[in-house]
């Protein structure tokens, strides 16, 4: 059965690809799945009928046959438990690249968000320049803490998994700010294919 | 063989409960299973032994055999998997109790999270007082959403699971607060009955 997955009408971010949809889009093209989209407005998103499908009035959401579900680290474990590719077949490996899951969406996502809050919705407010320094700080010292982890290797535990991809999903969001850039390895050789892998399923997306 | 878990050798919270250990100590106690505690000071947290195995030099962790994980949600959700308790038996409901503990996480311990940060760390800064209600707004509207999802339900989605056992975790932060009073369902009998039952391992472990 090809599921069905919400996504913004109009992104916020643009079309930079930020959105949370992508992460799911990413999951589901790299073991090939097909699936439809439905598109909503910010309307629509907080209308009783989308509520029910997520109690949180947001994106993305993803339905298959009576099954519905929302919160893309939830959507993409459930893709990656599913189908082949995402999650190592020995049992130590697979419960620590889901621990790089909760990793990325518990630890590295949140400073990421509050920068972009504070960007965003916290720009014309006195404090503004005052406090820009310290939301950065708190980005900064778990990306260095990140980084130290990941070192030479390619990607954070073994293969390529569902924890890459939620952490690389969660790190693009930075790629403008160019706190990244301090950060060689996590703008290095594969994890820029990552970002050009999640770019191109983007830009696929935007042309159908 | 027996887990062996880290927790803080003095807690922040001045012993409240509210440290990340205590969702995988109530999980452990939970499924029945027993397991070891080393402590920690705030400064072993952060040398090479312990960044081994937490990259972002917290706690909780959490060592079997050859198997070591970080993060909260990690753990709970791969103790959840391995012992009857905490996840419905059929696919469906397992999927849907997998993506509360993700919004318990992603959703709603973000703003609680930014209210702590405001009031621990910056409470002294100028801009206290006028950015606080922005904050606490943040906050309240995901406890908003989250009751209304609730209702006149125990819990989230059928029976307990580890995605009332997250929420519960995340929600009992804010109880000094007096934030939840205002949404009677999240402060009512079942997830009182909860807060209770976490408050039960906090003091049985404060006493060895």
């Amino acid at each position: 059965m090809t599921p069905t997955i919400t996504a913004f009408e109009r992104s916020p971010d643009g079309g930079k690809g930020l959105a949370r949809d992508m992460r799911v889009r990413w999951a589901l093209e790299e073991v090939g799945q097909p699936y439809d989209v439905r598109l909503l407005s910010f309307k629509a998103m907080k209308e009783p009928a989308h509520l029910a499908l997520h109690p949180f009035g947001q994106i993305p959401t993803y339905e298959e046959g009576d099954l519905a579900l929302f919160e893309s680290g939830a959507i993409v474990f459930h893709i990656a438990e599913r189908h082949a590719g995402l999650l190592p077949d020995d049992a130590n490996g697979r419960a620590r690249a889901i621990t790089w899951m909760f990793a990325a969406l518990s630890t590295m996502e949140p400073p990421i968000i509050d920068l972009a809050i504070a960007r965003l919705m916290e720009r014309d407010e006195a404090w503004y320049e005052q406090r820009l320094p310290l939301v950065e700080e708190r980005a900064r010292i778990r990306l260095g803490e990140l980084s130290a982890r990941l070192g030479d290797a390619e990607w954070l535990d073994g293969p390529f998994s569902a924890g890459d991809l939620m952490m690389v999903s969660v790190l693009l969001r930075l790629k403008a700010s160019g706190l990244l850039d301090q950060y060689p390895n996590l703008s290095g050789p594969a994890y820029r294919r990552a970002f050009e892998a999640q770019l191109a399923v983007f830009t696929a997306a935007s042309r159908t």
